[in-house]
């Protein structure tokens, strides 16, 4: 079916911000699905505050995932976020098979929030000359995924033995 | 690591729920993702109805695979929800990508909701003989699916012209 | 019409649960008309509480009475819970006409939630053969009007002078 | 029993008023099953839509029913609103057996509120002179059931092909 | 200070319908009072249900209250309902001092609900030839009070030995 | 198109109330937008207290406003409330352009609500022989104008130096 | 009826707390509807916000109100708070008929709420010497009290012109 | 009245703002006139869902409206948002008086919300350039106005045929 | 292990504070215990009231023995609420086993909280001299079990026959 | 007294069925009041998440305790909760008096909850065959309790060293 | 301690965007101490509305603080909220000692938000070189804190009698 | 200004009171300050538990700080609440600049908690000398904060390795 969504923004725009969203939501339907399998793999005597933290990267993840994807459609761009297209084009880290003891998940969903910071800068630049709109809804997804990697990071450095 | 957890169960039916509670997060993640996928690239005149709809699909699939996936744990079963995963294991017909006109889209859900459903039932009876809270919990999923079903199945007759 | 709506179950299995909801269906709804026959015309000393106490019952069979005509509705069976049928069809004792004392409220409706009891049992048995998703939600039924059974009839001592 | 609650009305306007309030209460209850019985039988595209439009109806019935009954006991006239009675007594359409297509569940409900519609008008002409209290109840009652008349007739309109 | 609120009434209808307010404050102001007094007083089998029933004749004649005094003052009457005023121009009967057991509570407060429907009655009459919406406010008051009356009668029918 | 939507009155009675109907929806939608308008450009010492105060008259106006228009949908008039159509048919004062002291909002205000006091009322009176319904709905109206009435003229009397 | 609850208190306390909480409770009732009166009579350009301020000292004065006379019966001393006691007993100054400008309001609230202060202070003390529990519950009601008059006097000193 | 309100932008930031402020804030209220227009003169086979849906677009509208006006009064202009105003000055495509049909409504509505999307693509630009806090503003009000921009698009692409 | 918790008292005023504690806690573990165990044995007349009524008291007794051990814990005593220490130390009558009658109920309940209310009035003075913080926390307690006491001794005056 | 309540079930399921009532119920209670012990005497890093997670394992042996004696209640068979009868039959192992690190807690709380799903596993095989609905009511607690064995395991794997 | 958050900007970018974090976190500090301080004390006419009015700007200051605060900390730069840093590094102007009228109550804080506003719009230009998110949170404080600068200036413009 | 709220003490017992109240609002004020401080620079293994419990202090702080300085407005005393006061006259510790491990948090506030109930026990004695409501007020906060320190010095023993 040829695109029934008209876009409000010029055919190159649209490409350009078309493309930075579908990346966005891929990582972040994937960052929904490892909080998940973080939270219920977890073993460790900080179990309970860690799954329920883990929780709330799941809600973070599923939220700013469905902005990003409805953005898409609302600019005559069909979101893809399917298992099989997330399984193939998420830029995360894969997370570990099995029990996960807390030091590692702590470690591990750190690196993986911080992974999905670095891959996000660059699109907020990108969408900032195509269309403003876009570039205001990753700003906000950005200042929310950066408060996590920082709460995310204060545990860590307590992991790594550096406070 | 050796699972931390132990089995309220002894070992051979520990393996036969947990594989059926693996089996059954797999199809329900990926009906999460699916119905999702499906809210956000409708078109067509019950656009919204529809839309919404999708929605207490996803609520449907995130919850009863949260808890697949704890009872899961609590045996001792290490889950695994992973996108590759489900993208390797899921038994659901594949949703088109793209936008898909509200008539195809009732026609398609139903018929994954369906498969869902199909593949549920003879797990419901291997649960059964292995450990009775598996089987109760699978026994709510399936009324809940199958009350999906129905209402699915009841839209999906008015497209294909049955009533 | 011929059904729009296929069962997931056999056709044997169909029939015998299409049968045993359908005359719980009739049951519940004069179940809830009977106890709104109550709460309107009911006089004496405790008006307030069994007033009061006759809605909670009004809500349960509503309630159920719902749950269990949308599962007929799910297994492909057109429930029937119009008022000629369910005044054909009821299988409870009549609730008489007219202002009826607190005392002789309580006997009655004890008595009629007894009949709704001793008709259930059975009719749980029966499904637990043909689909254990309807045995599940009967047996949830049953023990909600158990436990009003026990309500009543802790009452109905007080006014039949045994305690 | 003799009724123990005293009209506060004198018996002429006790006898208009009680019997005006017995049928419309018939109506009401009438109008509750038979809602939940379109809510539950429904098929067609717009399944979903119609489904909770009718549990707005049922609850439309059920509270102004409980009204009306109310309002006939505080006059000292017992209420009646058995399922037999009703069954006896409704002045409403009969709604059919079985399931019913989107079409015909509007296109009848529609014809079914607009007679209990017609119904009401000339009763609260009746009222207006015994009892303005219970004049004013219906007049309520008669604002929500042609609020519902005219948004079923809205949707049947399009259904007759009328728009 | 002369009035500052002018009425929307002719100075005709402003006399009646102001009389007719501030003879009905006063019997509400009182009835919140005697109410109070009840529930506080009270003694007997019946303590708890009763105490919470008279708490709800208490919130019923505050808010009607605070509604029909606003009326006046929105007429240009300046209402008074101080305690002297109240306890000088209330038509309602006496309520005894100290504690009073559950069956005189009902056996009162019943007679006192019938003296203040029975004030009312004549008062929505001469209200209707005055100011249509002050009748409008006074048949709400009623229909609420009569409830009342009923649910107060439908006790107070055991206590006396009649049910 | 013709009307799609038949009247429950007859051709008579539908014409005058359904005038009346449109006449009370356009002062609404006006006053609705003098009390935000209002709302904007206060200035003075009690700003918050007035700039609060508008908006619960914005309310008051959109609630009712809705409620009037869907009356007239209900008797087959399709209400009219377009800007155009309300600039044109408004019978209120105008409102001032540009930023209003405390003072002059009072006054200006209370005069506005004043004016659609007295608009109101005949209608009450020609509604009230073609349909009591629609009578009822203005009453409920009138009690909330006339209560917003008093309090800005129990403001503006303070303005006004009277007090 | 001789007292049907017995005090946890000695005679002597018992007569100390119950004198001091039965003179608390004539001004709390006095105080509420004093406060009432002033709510539905005020007029001038601080109408709404006095108008809010005063219903809050209303519910102050019916909660603490409440509380006081439970206490009384709690130490089986019967509470008086009839119109007609209340009349008779209430050391608060009168408040004046008819409408209140703004100024005068708040001076005379100010000046009320002044003199309910002095007069639960020396209560305070003797209830320390006969009933802790008591003195607790006084003290409660006096911090409520002593806020509502610092409000009361913050804003006189305005209408005082001393600030 | 000279502004009593300073801006915190230079004289030609605060015209280029104030210019574009007023400019949307005629268009949002003329939207959410003709969104209730529209929901008022709805008929056809989806009534209730586009009756809803309708709704949430005057929600859109008078809140977005309500921060545009006060962010122009922030920067010391005084916005108009006056019936008579709206009508000369919107820029939106009028809509047609009398009842609609559900298939005109969807086209019309989306054509409306397409010209509003249009008209305010080069304010945001322009408000980028003077003030970066009211294009912020403006870009959140894009932000919801596209996306309800899409969701009217699907529904009428259906109308259109073209899915 | 030696106590982790420091005082805030001396070591004298501690003594005293945890040993008043203590027996006040073991009381109200009992009572809550107590309270459930006739909650579910009730039989008789009167059961719903009575069945809410006690669960109150539950509520009173788990709220308020909370607050007692965690004062405890506070000032550095380790508190002991475990069923055989309660059973060995709680001073509150024993309450029968099995089924009990309402009328048994009452007075029995009744004379339970009398004897909690006998054995706290002189822990208050203890905690007076040692700890007034501790004294101000069983103040509370015994104004709610005083409270307690009255509604309770209310109801047993109806089943004693001294009203 | 002779039992009040008549059974639903005949007099041997009635035995089996009371008596796996009965024992849970005790081991419910006991798991309610150690949880609770445990909650107050925690000492440790980790106070106030284990503190919050502890009061979770109170709710679930309230509610399900609750249950569980209420269906006793409704098959005939009294419930016996009282401290001496807890302290003499549970089945669960002992808390130790005094402050509990952290570490200990969790260990022993872990094993508590292990003995506690070991205990009911087998009646809820007796239960199957006695009294269907009794066993459903124990497979909802038993899936509860094993989901709380699996959170604490997880804990106390950490504090083991094990991961 | 080495700073154990790393910061996803650059070291130049990082320190820019710190200083202005911090600088913004010690005014809205500050903001917060100043508003509760006026609201402490406050005498005059207006004292509840603007005592109200002072809360709301006390939870802007507090929940803006709280951003800036953790943006400061995630960015890897230590924010600094301490008494004595808000006391050295305030720019605002500090708030007179003891009781203050109500209209140099408004004419102060009107003051002290102009010039909070004043230091504001230089460091949203800074951020924006440095980082879009911070750039964003900035805008958002600042349309906040314009908006309550506009509401303190419409008051403040009264108190100096130019409206 | 001459203090404009005169004080229900005798000016001796104002003095005291007022001395003590403003001495607990500087440390309740810093208290709050501090807790913030550690919530937004807080690192390591058991950050979030930590962050949130920082939170309920910070609550805890500035609930109390709010009563306590209205305490002292309510008796003729200004508080001040200023930042240079606060930093000038605060009697806690200070706490350290920077990030600052969860195991040092937990350590300094744990003493900064303990200071500032060191410093409130001496002035509830003086207080109780000179205002009994001033003394319960403190009592409360008292209370409050003897209940934190407890749970602080709970973790802090398990940090200094005591458990």
């Amino acid at each position: 079916m040829a695109t029934p969504i008209t876009s409000p923004l010029d055919s190159g725009a649209t490409d350009i911000t078309g493309r930075v969203l579908q990346e966005t939501l891929v990582d972040l339907v994937d960052l929904s699905l490892v909080a998940k399998q973080a939270h219920w793999n977890l073993v460790g005597r900080q179990f309970r505050d860690i799954h329920l933290h883990l929780d709330e990267l799941v809600d973070l993840a599923r939220e700013h995932g469905d902005s990003v994807a409805e953005r898409a459609a609302t600019i005559g761009v069909a979101p893809d976020g399917r298992a099989r297209t997330v399984g193939r084009d998420t830029g995360l880290p894969e997370y570990p098979a099995g029990y996960v003891s807390d030091s590692d998940t702590v470690l591990t969903i750190s690196a993986i929030v911080d992974a999905a910071v670095d891959r996000l800068r660059p699109r907020i630049e990108q969408a900032g000359k195509a269309d403003p709109l876009t570039e205001d809804l990753l700003i906000e997804l950005g200042r929310a995924l950066e408060e996590a990697r920082w709460m995310w990071q204060a545990q860590a450095a307590g992991y790594r033995g550096e406070v």
